[in-house]
């Protein structure tokens, strides 16, 4: 799976001499083959051994004890020249958008998908004209730089395509709730894999997070969360947010992690780290964890009408 | 507890404009409060979230966003300009000495402790003169520079006492058996809370690492787990072991944890970051993690009659 060879020359090019490795969970069990092999060819190699979840994520502490970075599975959300993306990609027949056809309303809709997927946006929009529907394809801005790609914190490339119909092609319901609520489009999603296809709505997501705004409401103190991560540090975001209120405080934090919540003892957070963490670990989480647009709704600078999906757009 | 108004003096005295604040999880709760009261005099505040243990562990991530750290609870293992260190002191009555008398065999020994305590060591000397006894006390190196202090990862003001029976007076048995390993003295552990007073032996300790050590015997590979902590990172000697092994693989890791070891997949682990990682969470790895010198025996270039315990000394 790992294209070794491949990844060795465009090394000697750049006339490495020691290499660091990156990869995500799914991919990590590759590490001590992979750099065994690049040992063998020569190179000092350096695994980094911290968690990864996107290239919003980069090991640059690995990066300093070497010359090039090899970052696996995730397409750039920022040029560094001295960073190799190696993305994944996964495969499949484009036959299986038969299946949201019919609940397709429109002859013009958005096509979006995620990175494993895009390299198959030719072929959906092509089948999808063969089947007298039109289908925009937009890149998105320098975080989803590639035709099509929307992340779970970025759907600039939905946006892009002006539609008022959005077909997303991938896995789980994150991605097209968050379509539908920063574009207001109506969203189609379609599994590649089960085949299923379903028009998604925002509004139990919305409820739950009604739930949480209001557990918030009348917290004695909030520890603003701000990432030191390298693609998730919104830090004017984070001081912004604080200026909203004398009971804010700015809180470092690499792992946004339950038990650093709970030792410091806020009563509750605002997050400005992965987007994502508000929404899908709020379970885990002891107290409330708002994401910035519910922070402004609680201090009055937003109206719950204007209640909207939290997105890392580029600067 | 947290002294606000003198750190207010001594941020004003350097010109800070901005301050964060790192805490170790048994003084986290103090954060808000004391963010708090910061804010109100004028500072940008800025909390680290990430958990701590040492002064080795410097929130420099957080630091990068304001003017100067304050480091809560520990003493320096380093000098930084733009780190203030605030350890706390816990009393005790040095009149629990007493309890240990009856353990000491000799006229003169030497005298250490934890940095909480040390500020009581010029009463301990004393009260051990006033009974007899001749008390050495030394600093020990850069990392432990205050006279009787030592660190769970540093015996070097145990060794520089020169004599062959130690009084450590703290809690828990691992420092004890690590001047026990270290300096191959008698030594007597005395509880100033408790007053239990015992003479520590290293037997347990080193058959339980000779068994982990027999389990990473004949390990497929080998991932040399290399710190990214301000203090904790021994990248000269994490190269020198690579450099014994055909199997081993530099793995640079922040926190060293369970969850990503079993992600990587290497068979068994050595640890260059906190030493008394190997020694104390065995228990919660899922594959052997061997020390340096564990490892250097397994090797073939260190004998078994050297086994030691692996410290962390000042460069």
């Amino acid at each position: 799976m790992i294209p070794v060879s491949e990844i060795v020359g465009r090394l000697r090019e750049r006339g490495a001499r020691s290499v660091a490795l990156q990869f995500p969970a799914g991919l990590a069990r590759q590490a001590p083959a992979t750099a065994a092999a690049l040992r063998r060819e020569g190179f000092e190699v350096i695994v980094s051994g911290d968690p990864c979840y996107g290239a919003c994520d980069l090991a640059l502490d690995a990066l300093a004890f070497a010359d090039v970075l090899v970052h696996f599975g995730h397409a750039p959300v920022e040029a560094r020249p001295d960073v190799i993306y190696e993305p994944v990609r996964f495969d499949f027949d484009v036959e299986v958008l038969e299946n949201a056809l019919p609940l397709l309303h429109g002859r013009r809709i958005g096509l979006v998908t995620t990175v494993q997927h895009v390299h198959l946006i030719g072929a959906m929009t092509e089948f999808l004209r063969d089947h007298g529907i039109e289908a925009a394809v937009s890149p998105g801005d320098g975080r989803t730089p590639l035709a099509g790609q929307v992340l779970g914190c970025n759907f600039a490339a939905a946006r892009a395509t002006g539609a008022d119909e959005v077909l997303f092609v991938g896995t789980g319901v994150f991605h097209p709730i968050g379509i539908r609520l920063a574009t207001r489009a109506r969203v189609v999603a379609l599994d590649p894999y089960t085949g299923e296809a379903q028009e998604v709505d925002a509004d139990r997501l919305v409820r739950r997070r009604a739930a949480v705004m209001a557990k918030a409401e009348g917290a004695a103190n909030f520890g603003v969360i701000v990432s030191t991560k390298s693609g998730q540090r919104r830090m004017d975001l984070a001081r912004r947010l604080v200026a909203l209120s004398d009971k804010a405080v700015l809180v470092a934090m690499r792992e946004v992690s339950p038990a650093e919540m709970l030792d410091l003892g806020f009563a509750a957070y605002v997050n400005t780290a992965c987007p994502r963490l508000a929404y899908d670990d709020q379970i885990r989480f002891p107290v409330p964890v708002l994401t910035p647009p519910e922070f402004e709704i609680l201090c009055g600078v937003r109206a719950w009408d204007d209640y909207t999906i939290d997105e890392y757009l580029a600067p």
